[in-house]
């Protein structure tokens, strides 16, 4: 472009309101320029983030900044009514929000498991029973009366590691979506690919571990069976129920329905030897499945985000170990392997960013 | 492109000769028109494909219909030297071959192992011992005296399926190269990929057996240890040498170090036991390797191509077997695999399609 092409764009986007004066400095040649930035007060959207533990709902402005929040604690297993319900609930919470100055446009839903973003429907979500094509666009556009998006929850985290986090340098590179299930979000040449019918990043649903244990897909010996946040919690339950672990059966206090990857974390940091080996092997069978990955596709990058990015250097490190091990030494010299810093509400805020991409398409 | 525009712009590819009228058809508004194709005489080019056990050369028109054609097998080993002698002698002889009509354009090399296609350089092939950093685009344009390009050779295969063969139907898609190493093509949105440093593709080099033998790379337990040529071969002979296949033993006629894959393929149609073993061994560790691709990627269609297409269907089925078995059915449901039907030139007729893609870039 032209000066006089961008001078009369930024003036235009001056007029809609969607950029705004932010200063002045100097420029080399002596002039002084005047800096802009996004308005981020322009618009404000809701990003939903629907997971197997919680519901995360966010507003932010135009920037992705977050105005308000809404967290929901979910008991795996809730009914698909309830869970709608409060779906619903954390979008009238954050429309009468009053942090927000901008007007409400538009709702992004991020979601696991298979969704049809064209239709607006998720498809089917295995670390939810009963959920299975729920019109997600039309139940929740119905309640808001504004446009309502849907994405898979990892790819929703992968737009958040793009705009607002560490893929913002790189045009090749994945995004590990390490929480209570395991997903992949995939970026060929700075754009998201979603597979030739929205399915592409089923990562954990990768055989790690031939005539292994069953899992949620049908299938056995899958990644999720041994590495996802809900296979770490069945199999430190076993052990418990084993009595191979003192600190554990301690930490759940009887109750070993609530015992989670959390819980496991923990009792690895009070030097807990069963947890750590749980969190060692599954850390060893992601760093596998992530060598295929990084062989096959040479990326920049693999960012880690998801609650299990907390469970600690026990997992974190034998990732490290096994993708070392398993990558071809020429690949891996140019990659790098990163953790998220974005937190919790990584996901909400990529619905957020979902909303915002098909209002500015 | 309006209508006047597409005139002019063919009127122009008609005066530069790259179409060629070839008849006429009646429209359905009643009026003749004019057919056109693509004038493969306009022009010929070389490709040299370089593999671990052959080196083959096509002379082809625009069309990429092979002109003309150089065979020269390789034994595994031969002195880089020598490799090098041959591939000039292959371009003298090709350079002057009366077959074709058009004149020759330009010279498309495809070599296995990782190059810099920008550099011309052939990095390293790990199957061609002693074969590092070969300046492979400046030796053979001193022979030449033409434009020389550089591919990897499974990337050429790809391309090769992408024009000629069957990937021209769809956008996202991969190329299996099952030969004395294992590679892959991969395209997304219907272009090929290469990764951020020209190294994808390294299905060969992923794990499939946990503390397995070592790998030519320096790894242990890849996929190339068990179901490539090379591996194949090499556990065929370990079985002669345990005497554990008669019909092995008698094919070979005492020369063990001449035992390949073919005579592994050909024992097994002849009902040995310890060869079809090996056989179905090496397909289900190459299906499985498949569902991790097909499973995080998506895609539309796997081909495979490459000289262990002919090993029967003890190895394809077990591949489709292994595939079927780690693939999410909600993936597998829209997914093809199918076997090339280009043959032993499609490297060599990829690298010719290299050299127009420069050309006409």
């Amino acid at each position: 472009m032209d000066k006089k092409s961008v001078s009369l764009a930024v003036d235009d986007l001056l007029h809609q309101n969607l950029l705004r004066p932010v200063g002045f400095r100097d420029s080399r040649a002596g002039r002084r320029q005047e800096l802009l930035a996004v308005n981020g007060s322009h618009s404000n959207y809701i990003g939903i983030d629907l997971g197997a533990t919680h519901i995360i709902g966010v507003r932010t402005d135009l920037n992705c900044m977050v105005l308000d929040r809404v967290f929901f604690e979910v008991r795996p297993g809730l009914a698909v009514e309830l869970i709608l319900e409060q779906m619903k609930s954390i979008l009238r919470t954050l429309r009468g929000s009053t942090a927000g100055t901008g007007e409400l446009s538009s709702i992004g839903v991020s979601i696991p498991g298979f969704v049809n973003p064209k239709e607006c429907v998720s498809l089917k979500a295995f670390n939810i029973p009963g959920w299975h094509e729920i019109q997600i666009g039309s139940i929740l556009g119905t309640e808001i009366h504004k446009p309502v998006y849907v994405e898979d929850c990892s790819r929703a985290m992968g737009l958040a590691e793009r705009w607002l986090g560490k893929g913002g340098d790189v045009e090749n590179f994945f995004v590990l979506d390490l929480g209570y299930g395991i997903g992949m979000a995939l970026f060929f040449n700075g754009e998201l690919y979603t597979g030739s019918g929205y399915k592409a990043g089923e990562i954990g649903h990768t055989l790690v571990e031939k005539d292994g244990s069953e899992c949620t897909c049908g299938k056995k010996g899958c990644l999720e069976v041994y590495a996802s946040g809900r296979g770490i919690a069945r199999l430190a339950a076993e052990g418990v129920l084993q009595a191979r672990s003192k600190i554990l059966e301690e930490l759940i206090h009887g109750d070993i329905k609530s015992l989670s990857a959390q819980d496991v974390a923990l009792a690895a940091s009070m030097n807990d030897k069963y947890s750590r080996r749980i969190l060692e092997t599954a850390g060893s069978h992601i760093g596998a499945a992530l060598s295929h990955v990084v062989n096959i596709l040479n990326p920049e990058k693999i960012i880690i985000g998801g609650s299990l990015t907390g469970a600690g250097k026990h997992l974190i490190d034998a990732v490290g170990e096994a993708l070392e091990e398993h990558t071809m030494k020429e690949i891996s010299a140019d990659f790098k392997l990163e953790l998220s810093d974005l937190g919790v509400e990584a996901s909400a805020r990529g619905g957020a960013l979902i909303a915002m991409e098909h209002v500015f398409a």
